[in-house]
């Protein structure tokens, strides 16, 4: 593979060729050392569910046509999917039940490190979830709000607030219909476990329909999530920073942010901002006292919320070592390669692991308690100006290219910008400028990079496409991350790609919240459980149209879709009736019943759908055609 | 392979021999068409928790070392087993949680097919987990009862009532130390999907007591089970029955009983037993009425309450339908095979699906409530009376083979059994014995029928050579189904095959008991979620010598093991401090730590570990050493 074949961002190609000089092996040396991969799995026709096994079906129809348990094609693949849903259901569901442990905690004065920060946001979610608030202190609501969240893990007689409150009526009866409404997150996760063992389901399409449920589940988690962290850390407004390699500083002890809770991140921004810090730095030798950078979607988090720059993300996170400068690399969990155990044992870096659920040998493990949070804090950013000064100045090598980011697009703030337009009727100018089709549709990008994808490749053809054709763009998680290295997030973006329609409409929003130019050509919304917020938007202008979401002109992307949390993410937003692609070809082609599925019978079931296409041109005329189908569904032109 | 390599039991090889003639593909035929199988899973190197892979390892070191996010071996080994551990848990999860909503709801009176039956067992469970029995009504202390048991499944504070009433002091304390106690038994299994999902846990050894933990979930889900089914239908007492394809009648309506809960089979045997079903199935021209007979662990469940026969278990459940004369087939969930659906079409055999997480195409779906248990068993009942007017009397071949039975040896009964020779003691016999020697150890057979091994090979080789040596044999699931059909659950194989030191004890608790011989060679304990009372039995023995578990002349095997659920039950049973034998290779040998730990590092953390041997001369012999040094330990004869 040759380095262009990599990536399309020069900042990583950079750092790429410095680790060939180093000899130091990356992701797509790891990649390139497992092709060809194995066809059974790509076609998601191997099993290894019980000790018969482990078996596969030849796709070409040549061998075994079934398991030795008789599980066939259908089946196996069903299966497969639903087990990589439930573990997407089972990471969201952690991220948001360790938020609700804290937010509980902190309303009984037991973590002190954790101030409820946005008091309106408190009181509308417990207004949204039937809790009173009416004349009660933030403190007794906060104890309301964390139960109610921690009783969403467990099995109840009623569905899951947090999924029922949040979507439209209309969702919320297709889903009793179905019979896949969530009535408990673990619970689900483990019902998902069951029905998949040796021997339980044998229905490849009740198999999907309970995956479904499970993928509603994670719904539900990732909303808790976003709304418990606003609770916690602040609802975000826009903010601008940086993103890419560049914003790596060789006078400051670099501290790299990286994984998704932001938990201990937003503390150890907090901290890292005291002046006994800073003077550790300085001490150190670091001028430039301390930076911080971020990853991931910690990184979309601190982003987002404190101006943090974005260093990378997702498949280039190793990049972030090889410019030889960064001090220390702070991970919670998800996402996080166990390669940067040898990328960092390279270099000065300090790894350092924080939760008990995910350790790397090699690493130093600085165990976070919400307790401690602060202490943790700082022995952190000790272990990194200790480890700045074992810096070899002649390894530093920071591609010196970073881009402006506009981040920091909550559904609030989105609504707020809008007010400034329509004080009575934010929703208004868009409604209005999707029917005069200045806004033809919306596209929510969302997920990773993959190492099969040159990286960002598919983001920057497809955004290029879809904006000139007037398609409103929201982004979380890792797509931000590619949008953000490619300059996509800025108001000069807009000018340069965007159609006019949806550039007289970015112009003047923007205008109107008194940016002096366009808002960025992408709203960036957060990190990836923040797809909630997202939703929430589609929700809100569904319910202004007096339509399902089946009706909207708004779809989802992953273009680069990597973790078992993307292919939950994906199905929830299918049930939630939009049109959802996917730039990898998912395990599921040695079964045409579920390829079926899940690319028409959710048509007729759902409304959304999976929409595979692994050419991003490609992609984009398929995204602007079914934007036009659900245009002239609602009678707009297409 | 040939028909001998496939099964030591008669009645089996005749069904083989049938299915051949007949043209039907059985469960070996299916085997042989996945050999060879695949090499990396079957030592565990092959990764498929994201869309970046599938990767895999070479086990001979000459491919890549690790996956394209830099897990290694060990990583992968680690991750697959902890999966395979967190979906047993989940399954045993959801039976106890089925029966756990069936208390609440008899209790509150909202579901009158379940009485309490067993109300002295209601009080022991409820006084042993702290509820409040004196001067309270049955249904007062089933409610609490069933409250306790719902919260188990979703995270505390405390631990899981369930595990940490019903083990020693000292294995609270060990597991205690190494952070390996469950708090939730869904809210483990979540958390072991979200550690091994993609960039979360890669520390091999963190990951493996993640899976010990979830374990130990399994364990507490397990008891419930035990517990609440006791409660519901009724603590098992020793019966007679007996097992094997013979016990099929050709002049009657055959229903056959496959899964595992007995919340809707031991209805059906109720209805069944009534005239009006009778009277159903005679004018339908059964002139022997209605026949019942069990597989599997449902099989168990109806065996030891209401000496149901048993027909076939595990590998050959398929073997029921190949005598033509099955009428229905109803099924709850796991283990039952999907290719059944195949083989009831080449018969006028009614399969019949009952549970809405366990469908299977073309099998008649009747959906089981407790609400309306009755009138489900009695519309399967008819359904089965139906399919009899479609049986071809040409096609019926039952092989008229079948052996005496002895079931139901719950702890209660044995203690029950044993206190008819020391009322005041009633452990003394049993532990007298151990010192002497007459008892040189306990084993506890558990688990299936692997297609990999010539069907109860290794049971009939290991009993034979460990009673010999006098060692006292427990048997729960289809480890018994084995031994039943050999006729080692009856008092003459005692005289056949044990030890004079174990007949001498067998003897004399069966003359006591009124039996006027000895003890069957095997103590039928239940089905596989009764393992649990297995433990309670070495507790009491533990508790009684004053020493801890891993101290205790006890051993565990699962000879021809297949399940997630048997690796769950296996490991559970080295946390507590048993060697526990497998005589199949689990998925991990491409590790060197994994399997390091689990064999040999677990002796040192929990002093149980397993033993893998496929040869069942060498798996006895070594159960036989490990015997030996734990009675040297306790400074006993070896």
């Amino acid at each position: 593979m040759s380095d262009q074949g990599k990536s399309t961002d020069s900042a990583t190609l950079s750092a790429i060729g410095e680790a060939r000089k180093a000899g130091i092996e990356t992701v797509w040396d790891r990649y390139q050392a497992q092709v060809p991969q194995c066809g059974f799995g790509e076609t998601g026709l191997c099993c290894r569910h019980c000790l018969q096994g482990p078996c596969r079906i030849d796709p070409f129809g040549e061998g075994a046509r079934t398991g030795v348990c008789g599980a066939d094609a259908d089946v196996m693949v069903a299966r497969g999917l639903s087990r990589a849903i439930a573990a997407g259901a089972a990471s969201h569901g952690g991220h948001a039940k360790h938020l609700a442990h804290t937010l509980l905690k902190s309303a009984k004065g037991e973590a002190g490190d954790y101030p409820l920060k946005d008091e309106a946001k408190l009181r509308a979610v417990a207004g949204r979830i039937g809790i009173k608030t009416e004349g009660r202190e933030a403190r007794e609501i906060a104890v309301d709000v964390a139960e109610k969240a921690l009783q969403e893990f467990s099995e109840k007689e009623s569905p899951l607030v947090w999924a029922a409150t949040t979507v439209t009526k209309g969702r919320v009866e297709t889903f009793l219909k179905l019979g896949v409404v969530p009535q408990g997150i673990d619970s689900t996760v483990a019902e998902s476990m069951h029905r998949t063992t040796y021997g339980v389901d044998a229905d490849p399409v009740n198999i999907l329909l309970g995956a479904v449920k499970c993928a509603l589940a994670d719904y539900a988690a990732c909303h808790m999530a976003t709304d418990i962290a606003d609770i916690l850390f602040g609802t975000p407004q826009p903010v601008v920073t940086r993103a890419n390699l560049g914003v790596i500083k060789s006078d400051s002890v670099n501290i790299a942010l990286h994984g998704h809770n932001p938990l201990l991140s937003d503390i150890i921004v907090q901290v890292a901002g005291e002046q006994e810090m800073n003077e550790l730095a300085v001490a150190a030798g670091a001028s430039g006292g301390i930076n911080i950078v971020g990853v991931c979607c910690t990184g979309n988090e601190v982003m987002m919320r404190h101006r943090i720059p974005l260093a990378t993300s997702s498949v280039s996170q190793e990049t972030a070592i090889l410019t030889g400068a960064l001090d220390a690399m702070v991970v919670d969990y998800q996402c996080i390669m166990p390669a940067l155990a040898g990328a960092a044992e390279c270099y000065h870096t300090q790894l350092i692991t924080t939760m008990p659920i995910a350790k790397i040998p090699n690493a130093l493990h600085i165990g976070f308690s919400e307790a401690g949070a602060r202490d943790c804090a700082k022995e952190i950013i000790r272990a990194a100006t200790d480890a700045f000064k074992k810096r070899d100045p002649a390894r530093i090598n920071i591609p010196g290219i970073s881009s402006a980011a506009f981040a920091g697009f909550s559904t609030e703030a989105i609504l707020s910008a809008l007010s400034l337009v329509d004080k009575d009727d934010p929703l208004k100018p868009i409604t209005d400028n999707i029917a005069s089709g200045n806004i033809y549709g919306v596209c929510l990008f969302a997920g990773c990079n993959n190492v099969k994808i040159t990286q960002d490749a598919n983001y920057t053809a497809m955004i290029t496409e879809l904006v000139k054709n007037n398609v409103l763009i929201l982004a979380t998680g890792c797509a931000s991350g590619a949008f953000a290295r490619h300059g996509f997030m800025t108001p000069e973006a807009t000018e340069k790609y965007a159609g006019d329609g949806l550039k007289a409409v970015l112009t003047a929003v923007g205008q109107a919240a008194g940016l002096n130019g366009p808002l960025p050509l992408v709203l960036h919304m957060g990190s990836c459980v923040d797809n909630s917020r997202a939703a929430d938007i589609a929700v809100a202008i569904a319910d202004k149209l007096g339509v399902d979401l089946n009706m909207l002109p708004v779809v989802a992307s992953a273009p680069e879709p990597v973790t078992e949390k993307a292919v939950a993410i994906g199905t929830w937003a299918v049930a939630a009736g939009l049109p959802t692609h996917l730039g990898i070809v998912p395990p599921v082609l040695g079964s045409r019943t579920v390829t079926e599925v899940l690319t028409s019978t959710a048509k007729e079931l759902f409304g959304g759908y999976f929409i595979v296409e692994t050419d991003p041109l490609k992609a984009a005329e398929k995204l602007l055609s079914v934007l036009g189908e659900r245009r002239r569904g609602l009678g707009l032109g297409s």
